[in-house]
C-alpha cells in the first residue's frame, strides 16, 4: 500500500444523486460591501435591467442584478441535466499526501468528469435553459481555450438551441481538436477576429495578421447578438450570474465535507474571470462574511496575467472592443493581452466583481505562480494522483502542494482543499512544449502593466 | 424534464468503495471445452509456463495457463489503485431511451473517467504490478490507437517502472497527443516499425515506407524485450489474462444492476481483441455457461476488420513478424491489416481465444457495422448522453441502439446492457473527417480475405 488511509473517509468522497443542490447560493446576499454595478457604456451610469435585455436573457439579466436573495431555486430541467455528470467526486488526495509526506490532507473537487472537461458546463446548461424559456432560436459567445465554448455546445445541443462561438485565432488554429467537438455538438465556430462583424473588421484593419484576444472575441459575440434577432449573449466566466450557477461546486463540497466532519482550514482556487473559484468559496465565503466560521481563501493567477496581484481595482471595459458594459474589478486593463508564449489558460485581463470586491474587502488572498512551476506540478500531480490536469487547474495544485509542504514543516494537519476545474486532454501542445524544454516565464513589466492601465476609462 | 425516471433507479448506479471487486472471475473455470493452448512457433507443441518466463512475468504466465481456478485474488496493491478511478458508473441512459422513443432500458458500463481514457487501465495496472513485485526494470509493449499504450505509461509510472512504448507509425504521427500523454508519464514512445529491433530493420527493408501495424509492433515489443535485461513484454487484449483482470467490469456491472433486481436480457460489447467484451461479459457469461441464467451477448465488430463473422477459427500467429507464439482464434490472417482509412479502432487480425472459442460454442453471437453507421451512432449518443464515446465504444453504441429500436417495434421492454469503454477526445481526426464527409466505408473482398486465410500456418 503507498498510502496511509483514514478509517472512514473513501478516496472518492460521492454525494447520492438526490443530495445535488436544488438551489444556488447568492453569496452577494451576505457581502455587506455589494458588488459595483455595471456602467452603461455610453452614459457611464448603472445599467438597469431593461438595458441589458438586449444583451442578455431576461431571467439572467434578474440574476446578475440580485444582490439580496440567498438562495434561488434551480429549475428541475437543470437538475435533471446536473444529474448526467454530478455530483462530481470529492477525491482525498491518499497519494498525493503520501508523496509529499505531509500531515496535511489533501481534497479536491474534481469537475474534469464531463465531456466538456471543465466546471463549465455548470454555467452552460443554465444559460442555455434560461435562452430556451425565453424562446430564442440561439446564443453567441466567444471562447479561448475552448472549454467554455464545448460546455455551451453541448447545453445547446441538448435544449436545440443554435450557437454561434467566436474562437480566438490563435487557439482555433493550434486546438482544431476543440473545434471539432464543438461541432460535433453542432456549434457554428469562427476563429475571431471575423469579418463577420463590424468589430472584427475593424479590428483587423488596424492590427492585420492579428491573432486575436478574449476580449476582441467577446466584442464580436457581443455584436453577433444584438444584431441577430432571436439571439442573447452568454458569457461563461466573470458575471454574477456565473458565479451563482457554479456556486453548485462549492455547495456539493460543503455538503460531502460535513458528512465526514470535515472543516477545512485552507481553500485554493484557480482564478482567471472567476467562475470556479467564486463558485468553490461560495458557502465557505457566505459563513466567512457571516461570522460563523474562518478558512483562508487563496486565489491563484498566472504571473504572466496577474489581475489580482498587480492590477487595479477600478471600472474598465470588459471586452477589447469597448461595446460592452463597465464593471468594477481588479483589471490589467482591457488592452493587456498575456504574452503568446503564455499556455496556461487564465488570460483575462480582468476578474469577477464579486470576487474583486471580496478580495478589496480582505476575505481572501491572491497569489500568482510562474508557468513552468505550474506544468511541474501539473506533471506530478498526474502521475501521483492518475489525472491529468488542465493548465488552469494546475495553478491551484501548485498552490495546494506549497501549503501542504508548508504543513510538513510545521507539522500542521490541516485540511486543505482545492478546486480541479478540469483535464488537459485539448492541451498537450502546451504539456510537449514543457517536456521540451521550450517552456517560458513570461512576467509582464511595470512599465507595460502602467501603459496598459493608464488608458482605464475614467469613471467617477 | 426530457426523461422519465423509474422511481428507484438514479442515473448513475455506483457502487461504494469497498464493493470494488477483490477478486477476479475467470471465465475458463466455468467453460466445459477449455480455450485451445498457445503453441510454440518453432515446435508447434502447447507452450509450457517455462517456455513463457522469458517473454511474459511469472506470475501472469500462471493466469495465462490457469484453466480451472474460478476466482484470483486482486492484490491490494492493485485494489488501492482501483480506488482512484473505480467503482464506474453503471450509467441508465434515460435520456438516449426517451429519444428513441423506446420500451427497452438501456444502461451502459462507463470505463471512460480515468486519464488512460478506457478501460485499459484494468489490466495495465495488474501487469505492471506484476512486473513490478519481480524485480523488473520495465515493460515493453505496442499501442495502435494509443490507449494501452497510455494506460501502460500511467501504471508504469505507478510502480516506477521503465516503459518503452512501439507505436503504429500512422497513429504516432496522426496522434501526437496520445504521444504526449504517455511523454507525461514518463514513457518512451518509438514509431514502429523502426530500427531499433531485427524484426524493424527487417520489415523496413521489405516494405520501406509502410505505415505500420499492431502485429509488426508486437514483434518488435516482443523482441526488445526478450532482448533487454530485466524487461518482459506486456499485452492490452486478446490474451487470457487480460480478460481476466478485465472481469472486474462485468462483477462490477452485475452487482449494480443486482442491487436494483435487473436481469439483462442482452449484453452488447465491441469486440477488438476481446479485452473489454471479455471482461464485461464473464460473470454473466460464468451463469449462462453453469446454466444458471440465459443471456443474448452480442460482439460488434467493424466490418472493415471482421474477425468473428468473416474469419477462421484456427491457429494463427499473433502477431505479424512470427516471433510470437500461435493462439487459436478467429482470425483473418496475420498478415491482414485493415484498409488505412479505417479510423475506429478494433484493428487487431485475431481474437481472444476465450471468445473464440465461446463463439463457436454458440454462447455468443457477433455482428459487423460499418464505420459511418457508428459514426452516425457516436454523434448522436455524444449529443443526448453527453458523453464523446470513444470510436471503438461506438460500435457497441450502434448495435445498442439498433435492439432498442426493435424493441420499439415489438414492444418488448428488455433490458439492454453495454459496455462503453472509453472517450474519443484524441480520435477528433476521425471525427472531423466524419463531420466533413470524407469518411468511407471500407469492406474487404472475398479474395483479399481469402488471399491472407490462404497463408494460415498449418498446425494438426
Amino acid at each position: 500500500m503507498k498510502t496511509e488511509k483514514d478509517k472512514n473517509i473513501p478516496y472518492k468522497i460521492y454525494l447520492k444523486e438526490d443530495e445535488i443542490p436544488t438551489q444556488w447560493y447568492n453569496v452577494r446576499a451576505d457581502m455587506k460591501n455589494k458588488p459595483a454595478p455595471l456602467l452603461n457604456p455610453g452614459t457611464l451610469e448603472p445599467m438597469k435591467a431593461e438595458e441589458l435585455y438586449g444583451v442578455f436573457c431576461e431571467e439572467l439579466v434578474k440574476q446578475e442584478l440580485d444582490n439580496e436573495t440567498p438562495y434561488i431555486d434551480i429549475p428541475g430541467e437543470i437538475v435533471s441535466f446536473y444529474k448526467m455528470y454530478r455530483p462530481s467526486p470529492l477525491v482525498r488526495a491518499y497519494c498525493l499526501e503520501e508523496k509529499l509526506q505531509t500531515p496535511a490532507k489533501i481534497y479536491y473537487k474534481f469537475e474534469g468528469n464531463n465531456t466538456s472537461g471543465s466546471h463549465k458546463l455548470n454555467s452552460a446548461i443554465a444559460q442555455a435553459y434560461y435562452a430556451k424559456k425565453q424562446g430564442l432560436k440561439g446564443v453567441t459567445t466567444e471562447t479561448g481555450a475552448g472549454q467554455w465554448g464545448t460546455a455551451l455546445s453541448m447545453a445547446c445541443s441538448y435544449f436545440g438551441l443554435d450557437c454561434k462561438v467566436y474562437m480566438v485565432k490563435v487557439s482555433y488554429e493550434q486546438k482544431p481538436f476543440r473545434r471539432e467537438v464543438m461541432r460535433t455538438y453542432g456549434a457554428s465556430v469562427t476563429p475571431s477576429p471575423s469579418t463577420e462583424t463590424e468589430v472584427g473588421k475593424k479590428i483587423l484593419s488596424e492590427h492585420p495578421g492579428t491573432t486575436g484576444s478574449l476580449g476582441c472575441a467577446i466584442s464580436e459575440a457581443v455584436e453577433k447578438a444584438v444584431t441577430s434577432e432571436g439571439y442573447r449573449y452568454v458569457l461563461g466566466s466573470v458575471l454574477n450570474q456565473v458565479l451563482l450557477h457554479q456556486s453548485v461546486i462549492g455547495l456539493e463540497t460543503k455538503k460531502a465535507l460535513d458528512k465526514y466532519g470535515i472543516k477545512p482550514d485552507i481553500i485554493i482556487g484557480c482564478a482567471g474571470g472567476g467562475s470556479n473559484l467564486g463558485g468553490l468559496i461560495s458557502p465557505f465565503m457566505g459563513e466567512k462574511l457571516r461570522g460563523e466560521a474562518d478558512y483562508r481563501i487563496i486565489a491563484v493567477e498566472p504571473a504572466s496575467c496577474p489581475s489580482f496581484t498587480r492590477g487595479r481595482y477600478a471600472y474598465d471595459f470588459c471586452d477589447t472592443g469597448k461595446v460592452c458594459p463597465l464593471a468594477k474589478m481588479y483589471t490589467l486593463g482591457c488592452d493587456f493581452i498575456p504574452a503568446p508564449n503564455h499556455a496556461g489558460g487564465l488570460r483575462y485581463h480582468g476578474m469577477s466583481s464579486i470576487l474583486s470586491q471580496l478580495y478589496d474587502d480582505k476575505y481572501m488572498e491572491a497569489v500568482s505562480v510562474s508557468q513552468t512551476s505550474v506544468f511541474e506540478a501539473a506533471e506530478e500531480f498526474a502521475r501521483i494522483e492518475g489525472i491529468l490536469p488542465a493548465p488552469e487547474s494546475s495553478h491551484a495544485i501548485k498552490v495546494a502542494i506549497d501549503e501542504a509542504l508548508k504543513c510538513k514543516e510545521t507539522g500542521e494537519e490541516k485540511n486543505i482543499v482545492f478546486g480541479l476545474t478540469g483535464t488537459g486532454y485539448f492541451d498537450m501542445v502546451a504539456y510537449e512544449k514543457f517536456h521540451d524544454g521550450l517552456m517560458e516565464n513570461y512576467v509582464p513589466t511595470d512599465e507595460e502593466l502602467n501603459e496598459s492601465l493608464a488608458k482605464l476609462p475614467e469613471v467617477k
